[in-house]
């Protein structure tokens, strides 16, 4: 019959792992990742990177998953990026029509600054299924361990990418996190060393690594991969 | 010996049980959950809460627990306020002197608009040992439910609370989510009504009672309590 050879097809999941602590795994998160014969990650490499090191304690056989590495480059060059996506997203929809199930992970939440997002309109846009599970992100388990809030009653938050204008940002009322600030620490720093204002930075937020910098005069001098800076109105 | 008769002080933990979906409770904030004797929450008795309703049906032996009531009355009376917490305070310290230890729920992340961390800094000034346990925050939720991408690359996105100005809330460049907006939901919904902005709105974001509004056309009349509205650039 011709009906045994039809194959359901498989669904996409975009998997928030939160800030890196693998216990900050949400028990929905957990589900869906033993649930899946296919990890893909946005790691070079089948067997490294932040996001595959956070599940690989907690998954069951996780020895038994087939992981897919989805680099995407480091690069703004946008038709570099769109072919890049593209490959990532047929070579997940190959797993999806052999009925296979397929976990992205995404460091964090992938609503906040996550590169599966792009995936995910894509595969959509293919005609598959596709659902996000929300995860912590790193400015909340940052705020942990600082044991400060991040808000309080009537107080905003923001949250300010990378290619930000220093200035303009420090004038914003409430709290101010500045993630993936990369190019711009520097000058952020000496704007900060230079001002009144209570200043955190936090590395490797909930990793082993973790480390929580207190006051402008202890920011590190170069900013790490995964670093967070706090600005408190306060 | 007069050692046996030295109790070791129980320990506060301020969880973030996320957005209410039970599922999305970390597998940190369950194994907390599960190991401490008492669970205190804000709501007004010791049975009822969306907080206590979010953690019931995957807390081991939860029927057990001692179920703490913290209300907090509903007012910016600041003597009032203080003097609520710091009953609360008192309530919880007395089952740490016993040697219990406490999980005080917070729905979302503590330390985004948690009443918790009030009750936190009081505890720790009295001497105890008091940690954080970061949580899914409802925006991811009502993110992930919409399946699109609060942030994405150079975006800042910027969380406001209830005492806002809604003219120059919307003036900020990237995404604005508007929590806990009742008073301010009418004016803030004309406005929008008369912009070509897109705006999506999510109610009870990862409940079973959770809805998602599109467009701002189709913006509920009333807003509920857990309301979340987004307004993005694009």
């Amino acid at each position: 019959m011709d009906n045994m050879n039809v194959k359901k097809r498989g669904c996409l999941y975009g998997v928030g792992v939160g800030p890196g602590d693998p216990e900050l795994l949400t028990l929905k998160a957990l589900r869906i990742l033993n649930g899946c014969s296919v990890i893909a990650h946005p790691g070079k490499t089948h067997d490294a990177g932040v996001a595959l090191d956070c599940v690989r304690p907690v998954v069951q056989e996780f020895h038994k998953k087939t992981i897919l590495s989805c680099e995407v480059p480091m690069t703004k060059e946008a038709a570099v990026l769109d072919a890049a996506y593209e490959a990532n997203a047929s070579l997940i929809c190959e797993r999806l029509d052999a009925g296979e199930d397929v976990a992205f992970l995404n460091l964090g939440d992938p609503t906040i600054y996550g590169s599966y997002m792009t995936i995910h309109k894509m595969v959509e846009d293919r005609g598959y299924e596709a659902y996000i599970v929300p995860g912590v992100p790193s400015f909340c388990a940052a705020a942990a361990a600082l044991e400060d809030a991040l808000c309080l009653r009537g107080e905003e938050l923001h949250v300010i990418p990378a290619s930000y204008d220093v200035a303009s940002a420090l004038e914003l009322s409430g709290t101010k996190v500045f993630m993936k600030s990369g190019k711009k620490y520097q000058e952020l720093r000496t704007q900060l060393q230079n001002d009144a204002r209570q200043v955190d930075v936090v590395t490797y937020a909930s990793m082993d690594k973790q480390q929580c910098f207190r006051g402008a005069s202890n920011m590190p001098e170069v900013a790490e991969y995964l670093t967070l800076i706090i600005v408190y109105e306060r």
